[in-house]
């Protein structure tokens, strides 16, 4: 199936083309849409929904859109749905993924309840009545300074107990099972090989 | 799995006992649960979510929950959210199934796009952060008069072009296929069977 990704991140499809093998991945632009859309939603799903819409309304294709973030209990659920652009705007300037996590680590200085949870919002949006969500997490703890060299974002300051490694040490492989994106893509593609085999 | 379903409704425990057989499907009561929530969303989508989730945070187990109805684009989306009570505010009593269909054929009369289409989101919730959900739809055209026997609800009044029936005359195994409800289930059912052979 061809399939719109509401992303103008070519990372990020590189990502979805390995969770979805079976399927073509179109990045917006590819396809001559559009994507422009300001996430101002309260929740990743609102976020993801909003994302997909916008694209969905305009394609021909199925769309698929996701939010993800980091979401840690003793910061009140922070930084959430900011987690893209978390201490930005405190100090008025675009971070790096690296500055990002010396500011989280930072906030999380001296506080005792290091649990965290990544979250990922994945829609596959067909029509505006007709779309399916997965929502899935992935559980870990906020070090107290970075490591490992792969993944991106917030990898290198979450720390997988059952692996003994942060998510940025992670195999890639092992990583795209076992992380929120991974499992929620995982969710759409046997809701994919449903729609395939029955109508 | 063990799955509670947020529903009183018996009726609807049997209707999703045949879409999950593999499934053991609870009432809330048979559960130990409360389940009293007033659907006040403004989608399918949010009062599935606002069911599953009054059941979520109490259960032990997966939550089922689902909103239906019936989406008229000449009466702009009605009855919609409101199908379960339709006409019962403006007639000042609760109408029952036959009734509401004649109220509804009422207000079609002399309507000439009499396009409709049944429509389901289905919630299954795991935790506040983990949840699935498939919203399908069924296509149909509004009768002039109310035809067969079986189904509930709207099925009389709802005929299905590519069968020559309308969904009350469909034999009930055919109706479970291709309803809103039926297909919503078999995206939920193809999550569940992913649950268990990967985790």
């Amino acid at each position: 199936m061809t399939i719109i990704l509401a992303s103008g991140n070519s990372h990020k499809r590189k990502e979805i083309e390995k969770i979805l093998p079976d399927h073509r991945i179109l990045l917006p632009s590819e396809a001559g849409l559009t994507f422009d859309v300001e996430e101002d939603g309260e929740t990743y799903l609102e976020n993801a929904l909003k994302k997909a819409r916008s694209l969905g309304n305009q394609a021909e294709y199925p769309v698929l859109a996701d939010d993800s973030g980091l979401s840690i209990p003793a910061l009140n659920g922070e930084p959430g749905i900011f987690s893209a652009r978390y201490g930005s705007e405190e100090t008025g300037r675009n971070l790096e993924a690296g500055e990002r996590n010396a500011y989280l680590l930072e906030k999380m200085k001296g506080v005792k309840n290091r649990q965290g949870f990544f979250v990922c919002a994945m829609v596959l949006y067909l029509s505006p009545y007709r779309f399916f969500i997965a929502q899935e997490t992935m559980d870990g703890i906020i070090t107290e300074s970075p490591r490992g060299e792969g993944g991106f974002g917030y990898d290198p300051v979450f720390f997988l107990p059952e692996y003994g490694q942060t998510v940025a040490e992670l195999p890639w492989e092992l990583k795209n099972q076992i992380s929120h994106r991974g499992k929620a893509g995982a969710r759409i593609r046997s809701i994919l090989k449903e729609l395939k085999e029955h109508q």
